[in-house]
């Protein structure tokens, strides 16, 4: 029963979270029944639809419960093993947790998953080769849509769903449009993922004057749009989507504090006869199999080269999660743990 | 060349529309060319949307040209005859705008619709078994795409949309609710349109009043809406979406006058999984035959008994235009000008 260290949500935020809303506990893994196993976790994944979970409100997914685990996808290695299934040292990726150790029922349908790094880094299966990428890619592919030369525009375009969408528009012959916050990040869009163009939102201070940069870098307009953050970017947006046009809805970061985050211009949904429809991924599993199929493709040649803050050890968790919610992460956030 | 009186968009609206934004225009009819006809019209059809075009604004139609007839359905006879596909006599519909006459070159394709006056009354053509009525059924069919046992709303219920829209979701088994403005709008409603409930917005000062409303009458949530009005209706309709809900956005009349119409909680297309559509029936035309003739048939059989606002004279069409505009019609709002 090796010591485990956890996370727990203590309580829920008002307004901002804060680190005091989280909590650290020691305490051990129990033994193993048959059909368990024990998973050494290497990596845990921060992701934003964390924070939406850590309020008591309804919403897609059931709050996250007070004094318990913080939920969330993990990366590591099979400890022990009571399950012909696996065997001790197998790379898998699940749904662990903030915590060191998790025990998992193998028979769970979708608890645990043997993944293969040779080609592909472990902590990318948390990353573009895991739910964000298949969350891009369901976006994409099933909501936006996308013919060979239409432009396609994604916010916090550098973070792990952001990188996958645009290695994923440019497959399809689009012109790839990214979002992002500060110059490094936007630079490092078009150097190294591949946009044709990156907007840095920091420098405008309103939906008007983003708007007019989108024109210049999005010349026939908008096609498509994959939304990660809401407000003023959304609205910026919508002021150049063409006619007959795409809004994949998949966070609005802005909003998860609870501030008022109003759409200024509905109107554009009928004048310009725009779809917007928001989606989860985790409600479309049939699509899993093919989105991680073409996701490991792209990374195993390079033509997809996600970038990773990683923060090391537990303790770092909660204080990285935050900074993930303020965009002070660049690529996708991780916790290293071993 | 018989006189032709004419109403004329003299200059555009500055926020509201009023009367002195028209003009009356004496003119006559030129001689007939070859392959035209002159069609007399019995009545002008009055709609919102031609609100939006009395602006100046990039939108999907072009606007309304100033100091020229302002364009618009209308349902008529065929007067005079040089063409061998019309006879004098022939009751036609066509877009012959706000004035006693037109002249119609045939060859254009869409141009003129000769129709059976033996069921249905020449002026339903011009709502239920016309552009409103395939407005519904596009919005309701194509992107609702209705389950029976599903519960449909509609704003502006007793509207020429909206009762098509009623009598359509009680074809397809749905629970179908309206909004409307006034005691007198939703007794008709659920008394004459078949509507299984109607809520009477004016009773409400703000959403969450209005919300609470919706949930008495739709205690199952909500899973289609059309959407014909924008503002507070939309905001409070989004808070009681189901999970995957659908919402066909029409028309949005309460920001025609350029007022700011912000939706408040764009984050439940997220949390909901939502899909809102914009379209325009005109971009649909394939869909017209099959949406003709149920409509068509709904009238025969008395299951579809659409209201009619008529207002006497040419010179009347703009004051009862502006009536349309405030809700002050009963139904679809028509100009009898014989």
């Amino acid at each position: 029963m090796p010591n485990n260290a956890q996370i727990h949500l203590d309580n829920r935020p008002q307004g901002e979270a804060t680190a005091s809303n989280f909590k650290l506990v020691q305490a051990t893994t129990p033994p193993l029944a048959d059909g368990q196993v024990l998973v050494r976790h290497h990596y845990l994944s921060l992701d934003p639809y964390m924070r939406g979970r850590m309020n008591d409100a309804k919403s897609y997914a059931a709050p996250q419960p007070l004094g318990q685990v913080m939920q969330g996808g993990t990366a590591g290695e099979v400890a022990e093993s009571r399950s012909p299934k696996y065997r001790v040292g197998d790379k898998v990726v699940g749904m662990g947790g903030w915590q060191e150790y998790s025990v998992v029922d193998v028979s769970q349908p979708g608890a645990l998953r043997k993944v293969d790094t040779t080609h592909v880094p472990l902590s990318h299966y948390l990353g573009a080769v895991g739910m964000p990428g298949v969350t891009a890619w369901y976006g994409l592919v099933k909501i936006i849509e996308p013919k060979a030369g239409e432009t396609v525009v994604v916010s916090a375009a550098t973070g792990a769903v952001g990188s996958a969408l645009g290695a994923l528009a440019k497959a399809r012959g689009c012109r790839a449009v990214g979002i992002a916050g500060g110059p490094d990040k936007c630079k490092y869009a078009v150097d190294e993922l591949g946009f044709d163009a990156c907007i840095d939102y920091k420098q405008h201070q309103d939906a008007a004057s983003l708007s007019k940069a989108l024109k210049d870098a999005c010349p026939n307009g908008i096609d498509g749009y994959f939304e990660n953050v809401g407000g003023m970017v959304l609205d910026a947006v919508l002021l150049r989507m063409n006619a007959f046009g795409r809004i994949a809805v998949c966070g609005m970061i802005a909003g998860y504090d609870g501030a008022p985050l109003p759409m200024a211009y509905p109107a554009l949904i009928l004048t310009n006869r725009l779809k917007v429809q928001g989606f989860i991924v985790s409600e479309h599993m049939e699509i899993w199999p093919e989105a991680l199929a073409e996701l490991g493709a792209l990374v195993g040649s390079g033509k997809l080269r996600p970038r990773e803050s990683v923060a090391q050890g537990l303790a770092a968790a909660p204080e990285a999660f935050l900074g993930l919610l303020k965009g002070r992460n660049f690529g996708k956030q991780l916790v290293k743990l071993i």
